[in-house]
């Protein structure tokens, strides 16, 4: 298992509301509690992320027109690459899949990183991502930071 | 980590397109592979299930109009419990966190199992399932089958 999701990202429309509803459910703390973007573990090695659908347009390039087109629902899923080389490869190998590009793989000043989107044949949105602040222990569990 | 995101459903447009671009990116064939349905591990103890869009939205008792408004993207997110009772409790602790009942528990002779459909604040879908053919082992990796 070369490849894992491990991120599906939720546009949403009231963060302090959908952050109050996963917690409640859930029954644990997320991993990532900030203003504009919360990260709760659900899985092994697998993180639900919970992000303003206006800021999900900002970051994943691509248009608000795009995102409530059919199938684009403000929704993403991704996966991590452990160097920008890599994410470069994942994205080729997208792209010679039949991906559309949406946002060329390029630095990411948020987390120090870099990343890249693209569209599947439904325009479901993935990113690939290189974040060296993100790390998955052996028992998948996600932890942020240096 | 009593709770595990493990499947996340795209419902699609053309089944065979998607397919094609699944397996020709993350380079391995389905876990599950049928006419109408497949199933792609894509993490520990994780899937991807691609689903005809109007079969997503027979199976969950969603309305096409609930599937297509705003966030509600033909898609949904998916936890198993091991037992039907499971399932009750998962859905209680759901409603009571402010979740919408979108489809009541109930067996699933799909898959001679028993489940439910809620929507959290944004729309987006989650089914609780037991399903007594779907099997992870220790390593994440699923199967299907007696």
């Amino acid at each position: 298992m070369d490849q894992q999701l491990c991120l599906v990202t939720l546009g949403v429309r009231d963060l302090g509301a959908s952050r109050r509803f996963y917690v409640a459910w859930l029954e644990h703390d997320p991993t990532l509690d900030l203003d504009e973007v919360v990260f709760i573990q659900v899985g092994h090695g697998l993180l639900l992320g919970l992000f303003p659908a206006s800021e999900l347009t900002t970051d994943s390039g691509a248009s608000l027109e795009r995102l409530e087109r059919g199938a684009s629902a403000p929704m993403s899923l991704a996966q991590t690459a452990g160097s920008p080389s890599e994410v470069d490869r994942v994205l080729a190998r997208a792209l010679d899949a039949g991906a559309t590009l949406v946002k060329p793989a390029q630095d990411a000043p948020a987390f120090n990183g870099y990343h890249c989107y693209f569209a599947d044949p439904d325009d479901f949105l993935w990113e690939i991502a290189h974040n060296p602040g993100l790390r998955f222990a052996p028992d998948g569990r996600a932890s942020f930071g240096d």
